[in-house]
């Protein structure tokens, strides 16, 4: 990550200065104007004071497209296509923080180029349930992944003086009824799950903006939520930057105006009804609301404004469709497939070996950049695995197109057959299979796990005709995979890796490039192994309850000894990793004081690679349960054939501590400490400990 | 230009042994299966004999989308986006060889990735008229600059092992009635203008197909014209490939078995009934027709098989949508850009300099790639020129933009209002003027050379109102540009610059790329200023005699001192280049001998730069009249600020030569001829001559 000083910028006292001046000139009516949404995607500025507005747009995947000022229909223009990144949830199966610096930084320079002040992400919300719609835009179940995941993706957007928005604070695990559910947990649920990925954001992220969730927390929408905006957000973690309602998730002007709200967004209304629009300059007026409350929020959207470089000259410019974007993109994907099963070393395909090879599925073809509502990007191109084959292959290899399946059921025993034909013709097949954005996609959650369209039938037939059978999932949830996974000798989970994933898939297929994704979440053999479906609620109606705590994802199946399908963080390679040499020091820690973890890692096979190491403690000792492990620490290395690296890791006392919410606050207990490192939570390795002294 | 022998492949004479061999076991039914289309695209293969399809492509800009097998009906895949390199017109602008073979290696690369053996084209007819349609087809109004461009293009394809087809074989320059009108012109006429283009893609070429014109001849169909076919390509220069008809261009079975047409495709009939189906075998049968005929046709067909490397295990496999082609396409669209007029140095811009752009007119948005019928491309992407600046400027200049016209008069008042407003608050205005396929298209000519939807008003409206007002024009055919021309202070004509044209305008208007582009036609002020229509016919009906008959382009604006907007051969630069030190010898040249021509041209300015040199002749003394000046080298430069370049010509006897229709060949008549060494063919910087002796 390259992250510069912005020289011509004034200091920060220097800021508080000319903010204090802005805000005594201005009318009432004017800071207002700042707090709320005047076209759909932009705040007012406030010209005679040279304010600009403030300008808003949806990612996280790339730039959406123009919409008309007052209404969410496209302008239909020219000029608004732009790079398609990847989904967030592949770029977090890279377990990269460079890559999530470069697609920050990708996104900021588009951003900028659009005339975009701020990115609406990224989104980080918990993976609670394989069912959730909107997961393909978030990172990962773990709150330690996200937050290294995030704090990059961050830091690279605002290098390049656009601010990101990270989303949706908090709580917002489900689609179903988000606009009215209330969820409810535990605090140290809470603290522990679902909060430490925005906390990261703000502290290490510096991130400039948060979005408040449609959801409500304990009966209080999240948008006026008192408890996370003022006492967590801006008092205990000190953040300076400004609040920005979810479109039109905004409900009382008086709690949002006293709990945190600083900037109202929406279409629901005539911009002027807005709740913190003429209503607060009213209340303002009638004594119910502190002008001081208002000069803060105002206070907070021009710190973002001169944060965001929106007063200096120098100013990044951005740029956007340009070919380093294009190989960013390209490079995620690369190393967001994930490999999770190769028997018989059937994959890498070699292409001097095979003279044909059948291509199956509606996903070989489908574009999914416009899909999945807020996160639709009008990509510039986006290449298909269809067409990333033909382009790697060329002429050399006789492809065999079958579409396999379809959403339309009548047809699906004619595409079948032919998909058969093809399979049967080929030496090897391909099935690109999953799901699409009528599945992964805000606004709903799916209702089961399935896999649609008759695809299991599908794949058992063609793994039946043609035994070297490959399958590409496609998808942003996990799907059931039995009976036919049994059988199917290869499997890589490709996500919707963006407008470069056709190439990157060709590339993994046929070894160019050596698979180095690991999963960022659980891949679940059966709906009822997941914790807010066996243990807590899912969806709930009026209310939802979060019965299973901090027992979510792989905390849940490791403690509760359930197998799943994949674990969190595998990922095979085609080579192989030995891991050896752990050290950690001291073997006993003095209070406040850290361990260092370090051990070697060595590429034994054939080819160069791609790793992930993952170093996760078990705390052997506690007053409270703690799950049976919790990842503290990975480092991604990439290594040629008999090449090895020491790897070293500071294990402080925050990485020790949980959430004691008897005392209300973190607490590292004393006792033995067991580190496990692996090669996925369930692939452990290397094994040692220490112990943290009283 | 790479090209390298091809080790794998059998040598002539086995290769022709291998086809006796092939042609002896064939029934007649398999032979005649080789003679015409038996889908859409595609001739039969004879399996048994192990030989292959013939899949045919429409270029020439991009390899063709997919159409079903039977009638034209794209079928909607998504694998088949493809580069989008260029019009050919804004390739010849180049005037290097070195871009046409990388474009024509491209498309040689996307067609064997595509799985297509030929690809149809280039299109090399002359431009005779400035209404002529398909003129942004092909290259230019000169002979010798059509086959040094031709030539360069077919070897890049051709290396790529896909065969190119030259067309449309012969005088096909006009397309009203294209499929009836006869061409009618003198012999001389014939060999010095039309036919050079297609006798240097033969011989020089080595082009493994020749596509036969819709128009007649003399009388008779150029798909079956015994003089064309038989007398000139295939007796005269030898060619050994297959004669390809256009399709649905092919009108007699005896015709066309005798006369020389190879392979006969098209659309309008079931394929048995074509001419060259179930027809040719019963006139065989009959003895109305040789079977020694059917069989050099097959011998042709599959020697294009051999020399495409279609029995070559080790064929070239290809690729399409390779970072490679996108900067192939950028570089041509870099060099393509002519700059016609810069007057007060208005170009280039400066971004650090100008603090807002209006952007006017719908070719600012427009794409492009999917007109004009047989050539349009399903481009993976395509930059508008407003996003080729916006990506460019980002956030730093601000861009006004306005449509300023639109093809619905109703709206015209409105739109130019806009305009005026957008160019009255910039700094700058760059109006993206021109045409579309809606003009320069297959099967229509243009009636006027107006420049259509009100842009001449619109034009001189923004510069009344804005002064630095550029005008970039889009277009593959020249439009009359006065009264609006004397005012505005910079013009460059961009033609249709393919998929980063967008990229390529942006960097020449801003200076980040000097252009070089000059113009490969003449720019006529006036439609009655050119010889087809002040002397010869245009478009005729039954007929049209092409009375002009030479004096085609600037050999007749330059015989006949006709002032023409722009000279062929102009292209102005942001820097200066003085050329210098002519010296030619020797001053008597013998019968048989070359003139050596050298000269210095130095960058005097003080940017990079390209010059294209160009080196004409005049003929002083002649039994039979000859043009002004004809091209006869020219060679293109770049050249650092101070530096220089010697260049080298040589002069051959065939470059002194005409034809004289009297005794029916070429002739080099004794006598003085002068040399002129230019910057255009109307900005001629040196002069010298030689004699050629008795």
């Amino acid at each position: 990550m390259h992250i510069t000083e912005k020289d011509s910028r004034p200091g920060l006292a220097q800021i508080e200065e000319q903010i204090s001046s802005l805000i005594s000139r201005m009318t009432l009516e004017e800071k207002v104007s700042l707090c709320h949404g005047n076209t759909l995607f932009k705040t007012a500025g406030v010209e005679r004071l040279g304010i600009p507005p403030l300008v808003t747009t949806d990612g996280p995947h790339g730039i959406r497209q123009e919409f008309k000022e007052h209404k969410f229909e496209v302008t239909g223009q020219t000029d608004d296509f732009v790079s398609y990144f990847c989904s967030l949830i592949a770029l977090a199966a890279t377990w990269n923080d460079e890559r999530a610096y470069d697609f920050g930084s990708g996104m900021g320079q588009e951003a900028r180029a659009r005339g975009k002040d701020v990115v609406l992400g990224p989104g980080i919300n918990i993976m609670r349930s394989p069912l959730c719609g909107r997961n393909f835009e978030y990172l990962s179940e773990d709150p330690y992944l996200i937050s290294r995941i995030a704090v990059a993706y961050i830091k690279g957007v605002q290098q390049q003086d656009a601010a990101a928005c990270v989303k949706h604070f908090a709580a917002n695990n489900q689609e179903t009824n988000r606009l009215s559910v209330s969820v409810e947990m535990d605090e140290r649920t809470l603290r522990e799950i679902y909060l430490p990925g925005f906390k990261a954001c703000v502290e290490e992220g510096g991130v400039f903006s948060v979005m408040g969730a449609y959801n409500k927390l304990r009966g209080q929408y999240c948008c006026h939520n008192e408890y996370l905006l003022k006492t967590i957000l801006k008092e205990e973690w000190g953040f300076d930057g400004a609040v920005i309602s979810d479109w039109s998730g905004t409900h009382d002007t008086m709690e949002a105006a006293n709990n945190g709200l600083d900037i109202e967004m929406g279409t629901e209304r005539p911009f002027n009804e807005f709740y913190l629009a003429d209503a607060l300059v009213e209340a303002v007026k009638n004594g119910l609301v502190e002008e001081s409350v208002v000069d803060d929020k105002v206070r907070r959207a021009l710190r973002l404004r001169f944060k965001a470089g929106m007063f200096d000259e120098n100013r990044c410019k951005g740029s956007y469709n340009t070919a380093k974007h294009q190989r960013a993109s390209l490079d995620i994907a690369r190393e967001a497939i994930t490999l999770l099963k190769n028997e018989k070393g059937i994959l890498p395909l070699n292409e001097n070996s095979i003279g044909s090879i059948a291509v199956i599925g509606d996903n070989a073809v489908k574009k999914h950049a416009s899909g999945g509502m807020s996160s639709e990007v009008k990509a510039l191109y986006e290449i298909s695995p269809l067409e990333g084959l033909k382009k790697k292959l060329g002429g050399k290899v006789k492809i065999n197109y079958a579409r396999g399946y379809s959403e339309n059921e009548a047809e699906a025993d004619i595409l079948m057959e032919e998909a058969v034909k093809a399979a049967a013709m080929s030496d090897v097949a391909v099935v690109f299979a999953g799901l699409n954005h009528d599945f992964d996609t805000e606004a709903s959650d799916r209702t089961d796990m399935s896999l649609p369209y008759r695809q299991p039938e599908l794949i058992q037939r063609i793994y039946d005709t043609n035994p070297n059978t490959i399958v590409v999932m496609i998808s942003g949830l996990p799907v059931e995979m039995e009976p036919w996974l049994k059988n199917v000798p290869a499997l890589l989970q490709a996500w919707y890796c963006g407008m470069e994933g056709g190439n990157a898939m060709a590339e993994v297929l046929f070894g160019d490039v050596n698979p180095s994704g690991k999963l960022p979440v659980t891949f679940p053999a059966r709906l009822e192994d997941c914790s807010a479906h066996s243990i807590g609620e899912f969806p709930g109606s009026d209310a939802v309850e979060y019965k299973e705590g901090i027992f979510v994802g792989y905390r849940h199946f490791d403690t509760n000894k359930i197998e799943p399908l994949f674990c969190f963080g595998h990922g095979l390679s085609y080579t192989d990793f030995e891991y050896s040499g752990l050290k950690i020091t001291p073997p006993s820690v003095e209070r406040g004081q850290s361990a260092q973890v370090s051990f070697c890692v060595t590429n034994t096979g054939e080819r160069d690679g791609g790793e992930t190491a993952q170093v996760y403690i078990r705390d052997t000792e506690s007053s409270l349960v703690r799950p049976e492990k919790e990842l503290k620490g990975f480092k991604k290395v990439f290594l040629k054939p008999g090449e090895a690296k020491e790897l070293s890791f500071v294990l402080d006392e925050a990485s020790m501590s949980f959430y004691n919410d008897k005392i209300g606050g973190w607490t590292a207990e004393p006792g033995a400490f067991e580190v496990l490192v692996g090669s996925s939570s369930r692939d452990i390795r290397l094994k040692g400990g220490f112990e943290l002294k009283k």
